[in-house]
């Protein structure tokens, strides 16, 4: 293929030329990036089956044209030519060449025959995974997580070189310029500030009454009430979409095409509703990236974990507050009828909140989720380091669950082979999910502040201050901003876990007094 | 970008290693050009309009990246290395060759600033026709149709060469192989004896009760009939989807992913019902064709013309015959009850075949449509050859129409600016609609010989026997033979248009009697 930028200048192309080059080869890789996004939505909203294997096949050469020019020679030539001229640079360009950098560095570290090596690995760990789940059978998976691991810690050895950490190299690929020496201990307090906090309430004599959540809520009557709830939240579903899929999630191309997911059990409205609330907190993240840097560097998410923020904050500190439900519990009331007629709102409230410990992740409530997060965390942080052998997981796994959430599970299936992502690869993912829980206590402390009528305007569901405050203090930003410093600008303060210490501990007392 | 084939081979590849090569690249782009097919699926069918900006530039990406490798050095010398090896190959391989060389001259022919030209003109001549067609101002197209038919000459001729009839040239880009010293005379006598009939037609007392198609059908109930329809003509929905779109068409990725689309006016059955058998008859040749050859150059359509012969066949020869309605008459009735309760076997089938002169291409019937695309094909043919100037096209065209329908448009905007086509820069596309329309009248016949039961068939619902002998006579063979040869082996003649004068000739006088 034709590269976009000439192989022999004449003369030294000056930095602006330089920039305005590095960003015309940017866009193409947006447009690429793009496709696949739709791609990716229908194959798991809407593709017919007999699909799958040619989408697969389409979908490995985009990702392969995305390589291709991230590691193009005549484009990393530009930005590293822009790097040594950065200092010459304005704030927001410095950081878009900071950025081009992270692009170039992040395709090139990796050799294309280990990113091919890696691949084959990924596939076959991902069937084997799938067959030992079915069987409860870590042994099948094993040699297919040594690989993934040993494949990690190579990646992880080339990103990082001699002075890095190496699971910080792995960590910097969902959540850039985070490392282990700073979530480590803040981790490690999450850890211990929840483990009591479970036991009180294991002993705790609260009974919940589940009826306002579970029982029979017509699907169709679940997709409109959820869609009056995401309209008020301020999606526009003229930039976006809400549909019906296996898994949830929040897709698309943000801000103009957003594309959120939701499941809806016809027994249980808590998957549905909160599950849709969550992705829209996605949603609403990416339909407020500003639409003029959409194909920049500077635009999109700033990192996993400031996504999870937004998703979280919206589940739970809004969607399981009374306030929510003084606006929301009469218009639940009007779709639902018998299931929830004599519901009242310290009802709805309390079944909203129900915490438990729990074997499987994705099921667990928001109190015991972290120490699931937690538990991966130390796992692969010592899989990486050598600390831990993989024939030990299963082991650890169950110790851990049974001194930190008091139940062990009866199989590897509800242990350690329960979530897919070592199975596609990835280590340095599962600790984001906690950040984002984190970051969303510490920045919904700062709207309260900033919107001191916060409580009252949700109770009236108005949730548009909050929406806008989010906005301009957040989305607007893009990646102009890294997530340590966003959350300083907005919060004042480094990442902590005190303000989730705060919010969490006061639910735990009010639901489960010791 | 790197290229697929290496720069320097250190001595000169065999043949077999040139066709690996070749095809691996050429796999690449069919990837690319899936990957386009469903982004623009998805645009008609069901994108927030909030995506269409991004959505443009996207599919620009990828038709550039088309281009790009179409047009790849190394690729194209490696062709061409092959095309001079071809005596020596077997009749696939050198099929294969032919196909392959295709792309590269399609895309080497036009020279890349001729091509970004033409981009811009089409852009601005689709803006200029959108506003002259509201305003009923041929003037405000004009100069910009100047534009189209010129880059269409310059294109021609690129393509051409000094021997070669620049509209052969053109024609090939939608009808491979074909010629106008082939086509000319076809369309004439097409064109001839459809004058005739038209006037019969308009002669006639014929009264046609219009009861049964044209009242009050649901459209939920039409999708769900529809459907049953079109899964009796053989549709497989695990390999295709039925949706909505305003205009509607058959699209995807065939033979494993194919997604049709109709329209519902719950005023008028005909839309939907015959417009989504059309779809599905292009879906069925889709569907049939050789999955083992999806990604290879001998797969996918042999042309427009016989795509259009598979969509016309079954919406005119088949979903217009008394045997079809003899088995779906009774299920009509159970979906629209009032509307079609008392409507007899004969009355469905004139309905169905009501015939007569119209001002819009697209809502004509099976007679005059052709005489909608014979004007096209000779106006166009006259503004490439020079012997018409762009000025006088309207003028010619409200000549023919009179002349030929008996009809003069009360304005442009249902006269000569009722089509997109041109707006869009394709000439050398209107003739492939009516070549359609003969192929299928020929190929009938020749189904009807191979199958003596088909009417007996037809009028019981079974499909299948067509559907089979069409997928093993025509669409399994893919790209394996020209239209010609294929038509040719089918019913052991050359295009003709006598087939087609006896289907339409036996219509018009069962119904419009002289």
């Amino acid at each position: 293929m034709s590269s976009t930028t000439s192989k022999a200048a004449s003369k030294a192309p000056s930095t602006s030329d330089l920039l305005k080059r590095s960003l015309a080869h940017y866009e193409r890789m947006v447009d690429i990036s793009n496709a696949s996004s739709i791609l990716g939505w229908d194959q798991e909203v809407l593709m017919p089956p007999g699909g799958a294997e040619v989408r697969a096949r389409t979908l490995a050469e985009l990702s392969r044209l995305s390589q291709e020019f991230a590691g193009d020679k005549a484009f990393a030539r530009d930005v590293r030519a822009l790097a040594k001229a950065k200092d010459g640079l304005k704030n927001q360009e410095r950081r878009t060449v900071e950025l081009l950098e992270r692009r170039v560095k992040d395709a090139t570290a990796v050799p294309p025959e280990l990113a091919a090596e890696f691949a084959v690995i990924k596939s076959h760990a991902l069937e084997a995974w799938k067959a030992a789940r079915t069987t409860n059978d870590f042994g099948r998976f094993a040699p297919h997580l040594e690989k993934v691991v040993a494949m990690n810690r190579k990646i992880a050895a080339a990103k990082a070189g001699k002075k890095g950490q190496p699971y910080d190299a792995l960590l910097d690929i969902y959540e850039p310029g985070a490392t282990m020496a700073e979530i480590d201990p803040v981790l490690g307090e999450l850890r211990d500030l929840t483990v009591p906090l479970v036991e009180q309430v294991r002993k705790a004599r609260t009974k919940i009454d589940m009826r306002p959540l579970v029982g029979k809520f017509d699907p169709e009557q679940q997709r409109a009430f959820v869609k009056d709830v995401v309209v008020a939240m301020g999606i526009d579903l003229e930039r976006g979409r809400l549909d019906v899929s296996t898994h949830p999630f929040c897709g698309g191309v943000g801000p103009v095409d957003v594309r959120m997911t939701g499941r809806f059990d016809p027994q249980d409205l808590r998957g549905g509703l909160f599950g849709a609330v969550h992705e829209a907190g996605h949603g609403l993240y990416e339909q407020g990236l500003d639409p003029k840097r959409a194909r920049h560097p500077l635009g999109g998410a700033i990192s996993m974990s400031i996504h999870e923020s937004q998703s979280r904050l919206w589940e739970n500190q809004i969607a399981r507050s009374r306030s929510f439900w003084k606006h929301w519990l009469p218009k639940l009331k009007k779709r639902f009828g018998a299931q929830v007629k004599s519901v009242d709102l310290e009802t709805m409230w309390r079944a909203a909140n129900r915490l438990g410990p729990s074997m499987i992740r994705v099921e667990s409530d928001e109190l015991t989720y972290n120490l699931h997060i937690v538990l991966r965390y130390e796992l692969e942080r010592d899989l990486i380091s050598g600390d831990l052998k993989v024939k030990d997981v299963p082991a650890r796994w169950n110790a851990a669950m049974q001194a930190r959430l008091g139940l062990t599970p009866k199989n590897d299936s509800e242990g350690c082979l329960q979530d897919i992502h070592w199975a596609m690869g990835a280590i340095g993912y599962f600790p984001t999910y906690s950040l984002g829980n984190l970051y969303s206590a510490q920045i919904m402390e700062a709207a309260r502040e900033a919107l001191p009528d916060l409580d009252a305007q949700i109770a009236k569901g108005e949730m548009q201050p909050l929406r806008e405050w989010l906005r301009k203090e957040i989305h607007r930003h893009d990646r102009v901003y890294t997530a340590a410093e966003i959350v300083k600008r907005v919060t004042g303060k480094p990442l902590s876990a005190d303000p989730f210490r705060r919010y969490i501990t006061g639910k735990v007392d009010a639901l489960y007094p010791k």
